[in-house]
């Protein structure tokens, strides 16, 4: 039997946990992974292209374990009633093959792309950091609040978006996010003042949902709604004019914001500012951009974290998919019309 | 909700329908799936190496479904207990990006190897093939002989395993299997007059389980275990005096057969003989060579096929895998702490 946590025990242990300790939580299991990043087996995600959406599988494995992630991106989902992202995910044993937790992810990956962002901020934004400009309200916008809530210091934030539907579900949040919520009115609003600018739009297309000229001087971008080829948020000059980290080098070059830019435009992996390997911001002035995409090793993270949470709890549930003869050599005998019974003389 | 067949329910359809009567009803699905051929959006599988196995993904997608399996093969595995290859796979929507179907595929991964191997054959071995020579009877023999049986016309099958117990294994199953079952003395005596020759044993290990003297004019070769970088079966000159045909060659290329030989060795896509575009067997006394590693559209089709016979019906269980919120830019409603009631002034 495999471990599984479906939508209903999911939204229990979050329920019960709470969105924003969760995130925290799983910040220094980030931490961790991404300083080990070298004894991960990485490749870029492996991306289906439809002219409506994308669908991808992410695997990531260390000597122990090995994950993946499901995961879609549909823009025009919201306007059928459907999610724009959906996902689910898996790990598994390396040393058998054989599946250990298969989980829900879309909620799982809003906690982990919440947690990554606010992992970032925290080793790239200036420090005091105090005003989150956010443009984009959608499925993400709540947990990126709350992570940087809790993990960096925000205390005010300031949103934008272009539907004022998704702000005014923002504003019905308002009493869960514990932050001065101010409405702006344009994108260039919600960035006046801002310590950080977090973009999460949806649009598969080249976008400019934030100029060169709106970014003062010392903002930290986390810009993670450009994540696809034909997919960016960002003026290509403003690109040019951050210093730019990203996840997993191969894999932005093609997805990331980078993709506007010469393909030797030079870029920092995150995971060697963590280990001190690089240096990450280097003055007060510095405009730096956490170019993310999502990485298959955030998912696999997240799994590992939710394994360690749920695994001997309620909240685990089980399925049954590896079907598993008694002599392994006999899978036939799973399937076998049943023997015919002796017959008396 | 997505439809979901574990190990419980598929147990019962293929004890329900009998193994051999669904191999030979895939066949159909198969060749139909594999003369639209160009329809697909392919791509070589995605491995993830470790030294005691391999975990692979293998998505695939035409413009209406995508499908992808993850699969294990772990040679060790059978001395823990543990089943070499096991497996589950999904459909989902290419429009929403939805998972539609949820499955376990060890069996299904046998009866659909079973389906290709058979397809294969009938399109490649001599009309009239009888006898099979079985190399390797772990797993998959019993299917490979249910589908040579019903859909080649095979009546007798000399089988051989380095392992006494696999062979007495698959001389437990004989009521089962409806055919003539020859214990050979060694490799060469199982090839020793046979119309087809099958070889599927698991060590991942340049092995050489068939050598060229072994095989007469006219033989067809059906090479499923060797599927893996430096995991073969056959003698490279073997491999050279056959007429080669594959699944996607770009895959074959590294994991088949013909990783032992030159990089442009001459080899056919399958589907090019189904479609009438490249010649099949070209005399009485060529040796065909079926080099099949398994490619993603045989599990794409596996799954198709189990989801119009068991939509529907007792034997399609759900799993509740989706987070779908009633707004669907509203995800944090489904964690969000219960709001806090109106108090009364």
């Amino acid at each position: 039997m495999v471990t599984f946590v479906d939508v209903p025990l999911m939204r229990q242990w979050v329920g019960e946990h709470g969105a924003a300790a969760l995130i925290r939580d799983l910040v220094p299991y980030l931490e961790a992974d991404f300083r080990r990043w070298p004894e991960f087996d990485k490749v870029a995600r492996v991306a289906s292209h439809s002219p409506v959406g994308v669908i991808e599988l992410m695997p990531i494995a260390d000597a122990a374990s090995y994950g993946f992630k499901y995961v879609n991106g549909h823009p025009g989902n919201p306007s059928r009633g459907l999610q724009t992202v959906t996902a689910f995910g898996m790990l598994a044993d390396v040393a058998s093959g054989y599946p250990v937790l298969l989980a829900e992810m879309t909620i799982l990956t809003a906690l982990r792309t919440a947690s990554t962002s606010a992992m970032a901020a925290r080793h790239l934004a200036r420090p005091g950091s105090r005003v989150l400009g956010l443009i984009g309200a959608g499925s993400q916008a709540e947990f990126q609040i709350l992570g940087m809530r809790d993990v960096v210091g925000i205390d005010t934030v300031r949103a934008w978006d272009t539907d004022p539907a998704a702000l005014d579900k923002l504003e019905r949040h308002a009493d869960s996010l514990g932050v001065e919520l101010v409405r702006a009115r344009s994108a260039a609003d919600a960035a006046e003042g801002a310590d950080i600018i977090t973009t999460c739009t949806a649009d598969k297309a080249y976008a400019t949902v934030l100029t060169d000229a709106m970014v003062a001087p010392g903002v930290h971008l986390n810009a993670i709604g450009g994540d696809c080829p034909g997919k960016t948020e960002l003026d290509a000059a403003l690109v040019r004019r951050s210093s730019v980290f990203v996840e997993y080098e191969p894999q932005t070059r093609v997805e990331g914001e980078i993709q506007q830019v010469a393909a030797d435009h030079p870029v920092t992996e995150l995971w060697r500012v963590l280990t001190g390997g690089a240096p990450g911001r280097e003055s007060e002035a510095d405009v730096t951009l956490f170019d993310s995409v999502g990485f298959a090793l955030e998912d696999f993270t997240a799994l590992r974290f939710l394994l360690d949470r749920v695994g001997g709890t309620a909240h685990a549930g089980s399925v049954d998919l590896i079907a598993d003869p008694a002599d392994p050599k006999d899978l036939f005998s799973l399937v076998a019309a049943p023997r015919v019974a002796w017959r008396l003389a």
